[in-house]
């Protein structure tokens, strides 16, 4: 269910060094391997403060985009979750990955990666034997110890086809193919060259115990959803009753990977946000539809995949609804404000693209599901998963618990029509049965219509046979139950909610903004800067005092208050580096303005202003600075029209 | 180390109705058992929309009066954290609570609160006895079964001032301790009358174990703590290798507590707020604190709980500081920021105090700790810890990993001063061990200079055994080394910084806010009111139309809409229930302000506000309404300058 789509050569990435950005995002603390001086852990990372930044304000434009701008019904559940629940889920059973294991040294491989792995190194071969090897060796250059050796060996045209058919539907295959795919293709762990096991099933959760006697197993949660399901009651209830309506929960999750080795793409721990949005089965409209039906998506639908290809259709959501590649208007609804939620931050809108899984690859609650991918190197990248869970959740535990998580709908009209309806007669019933009546009364009730006409029909001739949940049998005469047709007025219809569920990977989708984000100056390439928008930069402006001279403080105070109280958030660098490196600093920190008080400053209350992507500065009153800056960050001007305000700024910069 | 304080008579709550506020709770969906349908966990909630709304809202305030109010470094580490970490730490062997076990049953039960619960039913009964009751029987209506059963039996004044003494000091107690009470005072499990095994000790923290293979164990952290620490050095270099600063985080961490009994207060997954504020041992003055000194507390110190008494001084923190009731400026500091915060969010000032750790309460890795405690309907509970951690994380951490947390200062002056210094002979040296020559170097420049004199000493007249750590010995004669004392020049002086911890438990500062913003109107016991304040209030506005008549519409979209551009969270109430019910709805959500638009809206744009606590009504022009609204929302005036700008409504509502 962790999917990782296709690779693909990324044609738009061929300049962007990652290593470079690798370097600077450590440097700066942006997030580094959790537990580095213990030798860290695979798949855990931490935050410094600009990652930690960042992700705040992902979360918090997320929190408006969404959450308030939709009136959705906020939740803050529990992690920790007691075995039952997942067990009714079916996560217990199902959320796993297949596993291999090298038969020598016994080190552990998810199955699905090592075909990915030796396959792609074999045509990655074969391209250099063709003498098509620039590309490979730029990749190259970009992966870690990672991948399979790559050796030059060039491949029928045939095996060339198979194996790309292969890796466009990998998702699609289960253990026992994939364990054909080893077999068939002599796939060994690269590593060694040692033979691997069948693949085995791995639970992703990870498990604890609640309490201190041991007897209460819990798992913590691989998504936030089920914390909204059970709730859903409540919920209902908070919303006078009415469907459809949402609820949205950000929050931390954990899956047990089996060897995650790709950065921030593929951790243990990560935060969510998911969004549950209940909907009438029978009505899967959306009354704010209208207002993104023009909105153009990218789409690949599992039709074109499984044939082995990867060529995508560009299409308004409106069109792709009507024409039934999206399978109703909620569902596009929500594709089309996840696009608009990913844009608006800053994720580069020619690399995104909406995926529909493939049958074999969807979660095993999932009846449709399209997830939003966005290009990065390491291909495309699962970022948002948009599925239709049906009513397949709110069912299970309904089932499970005896609690009725369902709608009651007042019907408008009623519904006149005829029924059948059990009629014992309790006396008879209970001089035979005795204290066994009660479960066969409740056995008949929980019949339906179809089962309770072939009970009718038994009866008319002779006694029927009833079953009870708990495996007993009970002979039952046509004296103790009659089954009698019977006109009905039903006044409520009562139903189980279907679910979309726009589910969002926050990691995976600051890691790749980042990426997007990052390039170098031509005049010197080893200048980086983050393009990050000032909605979600982690500094909005930097204050620079040209130097530490006590002069300049009241004015570092006073800027600093200001912009404080405008709500924007400022950090004052004085340290003795020189104004160049401070600034080049707060490039790599994807810092959009500075502000620096010098000596004119104290004298005339002038200020220059500097923009970080094209280094342009400008001058002038502080408090016309500090306005425009406010309405830059706000988004309510941008920087041609900060220009119009502040003339540029030409002057050599006054030395202490 | 999970603290509860001496149980008190609460004075001031006496008229407070607790399990009216939690119907009210439960029934608004501020916060529910997790798992309910499940039957549900012990000391597992989940928080409902208003309830994620209030704790958005005070870590959004928290956010700002700390992290950017003071410009700290904001962390996301994980919770996941290997084992090794926790060994380190000392969490593995210490971090546990002590319990005892029913000898027939096997029921477990955490043995300090049974002492207390015991103890403190045996004084009530005595109350009792001695026809001082009726306090009692308000408390008892309050409480649900969890306290042993009250028998009226009077005891000897010797033994009534024991059982106080005891109960005062009942952090203080270790489990042997706690196990001769359970002898000495005949204390047996209230539930079943039958004796309890000796107290053992039961770790608190939730265990797991990381990736597949079964052989790396993890646990889930009981505080943010560790993540910063093990992070120190990228956090130093970050802030430019400068001393001081702080980190910040906000995030989940577990405790499996023994026996959760007691809502909010007591769970076992719960969001915390930390803060590490690094210093230098030897100046723990803070430039801040000039502004913060002549703020008032009342202070609980550790000499006179000790001493079995309760009573409490008040005092500026200038003056505690001054008089080493308080170790220093920025313990001072960060407790007179604390009570700023909680006092800005509003908790009742009368209901907080400041308690000094005694001795063996004292969590392992804390030097001194000052708990911000809040009184409520369960007595004074730890809502803040701020601890002096000292040197010790970040020198265990340290000394185990090898990599040094340590803060390089160059030295203004350089320090020149005479030191031994061990000098080898390396031929001499490699001849007689060789491969082994380099552990015995290291061994011997890893002496101090104490040691060394020692060995000096030695060598003067025969050869020396040197020790290397992995066990091994070796004999070192004059020809191999000599100790020379020379003259040093130090330019950098390389120390452990101390760390200060305030650290906040937000569920429960969470839970007592609510408490001390519940009461009751008058005319109308029914009618519950949470006077949350508009900063932290989960919605700020109430738009409610008069009916559901098309006319509203367009006022209804415009107000809500310059709500939204405004910033101010408000919904729409539409239901059919009337306005006075919508009202009250709103009352019990802590909604400070309400709008309405009736005819009069229509015909003459004006809109009517209503005040939550007074009922106060007031009428203008709808622009005018919402500005007004806006700023008592920013807090930038009262309701009394509101009222000087709006008229009294005192006309009957327009009917529909």
């Amino acid at each position: 269910m962790a999917s990782s789509a296709p690779t693909v050569v990324n044609k738009n990435t061929h300049l962007f060094d990652k290593a470079r950005l690798d370097i600077l995002l450590n440097r700066r603390f942006f997030f580094a391997p959790a537990f580095e001086i213990y030798g860290g852990t695979a798949g855990l990372y931490d935050y410094g403060p600009p990652g930690s930044s960042l992700q705040a304000n992902i979360i918090a434009e997320w929190r408006r985009h969404f959450i308030v701008g939709e009136g959705m019904l906020e939740l803050d559940t529990t992690i920790m979750t007691p075995a039952p629940v997942f067990e009714t889920s079916g996560h217990v059973a199902r959320f796993a990955d297949w596993m291999v294991k090298d038969t020598k040294t016994g080190d552990v491989l998810r199955a699905d990666h090592l075909v990915s792995n030796v396959l792609g190194a074999r045509l990655a071969g074969d391209k250099e034997a063709r003498g098509l090897t620039a590309q490979r060796q730029i990749d190259d250059k970009k992966k870690k110890k990672k991948a399979a050796k790559v050796t030059a060996v060039q491949l029928d045209d045939g095996v060339v086809q198979e194996y790309e058919s292969v890796l466009a539907q990998l998702d699609n295959y289960d253990g026992p193919q994939l364990g054909e795919l080893c077999k068939k293709y002599a796939i060994k762990n690269p590593d060694t060259g040692n033979d691997v096991t069948e693949p085995v099933q791995f639970n992703l959760m990870f498990k604890s115990s609640i309490g201190p006697t041991g007897a209460y197993p819990g798992y913590l949660r691989p998504e936030t959803a089920q914390g909204h399901f059970l709730n859903f009651s409540r919920l209902l209830d908070f919303n006078n009753g009415k469907l459809p309506f949402a609820s949205a929960q950000i929050g931390r999750a954990f899956r047990n990977e089996i060897s995650p080795r790709a950065g921030l793409l593929r951790v243990r721990e990560f935060t969510m946000a998911e969004i549950e949005h209940y909907v009438d089965p029978e009505d899967k409209s959306h009354a704010g539809f209208v207002d993104v039906q023009d909105q153009e998506l990218v789409l690949l639908d599992r039709h074109v995949q499984v044939e082995g290809r990867i060529d995508v259709t560009r299409i308004t959501i409106g069109e792709a609804v009507r024409r039934g590649i999206v399978a109703n208007e909620t569902l596009g609804y929500f594709m089309a404000r996840i696009y608009q939620f990913l844009i608006k931050i800053g994720i580069d809108s020619n690399r995104l693209r909406f995926r529909q899984h493939m049958a074999n690859e969807m979660a095993h609650y999932a009846t449709d599901c399209w997830d939003a991918e966005i290009q990065n190197s390491s291909g495309w990248t699962e970022c948002v998963g948009c599925a239709d869970r049906a009513a397949y959740d709110l069912t299970v535990h309904s089932k499970k618990t005896g609690h009725p998580l369902v709608v009651r709908e007042a019907l408008k009209e009623p519904i006149v029509h005829e029924k059948d309806i059990p009629e014992f007669d309790k006396k008879a019933l209970g001089q035979t049965y005795r204290k066994d009546a009660g479960v066969i009364v409740k056995a008949v009730e929980a019949l339906n219509q179809e089962e309770l006409a072939t009970v009718k029909e038994t009866l008319s001739h002779r006694p029927v046979t009833i079953k009870t949940p708990d495996g007993q049998s009970f002979e039952v005469s046509p004296q103790m139950l009659k089954i009698e047709r019977k006109t009905v007025k039903e006044t409520i219809r009562e139903f189980t909610p279907n679910v979309i569920e726009p589910s969002f990977g926050l990691g995976r989708i600051l890691y790749i903004l980042l990426e997007h984000s990052f390039w170098s100056r031509e005049q010197d390439i080893e200048r980086g800067v983050l393009s990050l928008r000032p909605l979600v930069a982690p500094t909005k402006v930097l204050i620079v005092p040209l130097s530490s001279n006590e002069k300049f403080v009241p004015l570092v105070q006073e800027v600093s208050a200001k912009f404080r109280k405008a709500g924007v958030f400022a950090r004052v660098d004085d340290s003795t580096a020189t104004i160049g490196k401070r600034y080049s600093r707060n490039d790599e920190l994807g810092t959009p303005y500075g502000v620096t008080l010098d000596f004119a400053s104290v004298q005339n209350r002038t200020m220059t202003l500097r923009e970080r992507d094209t280094m342009d500065q400008r001058i002038g009153p502080i408090d016309d600075v500090i306005a425009t800056v406010v309405e830059l960050v706000q988004g309510t001007i941008d920087w041609n029209e900060a220009c119009q305000r502040l003339p540029a700024y030409d002057g050599v910069q006054a030395i202490d």
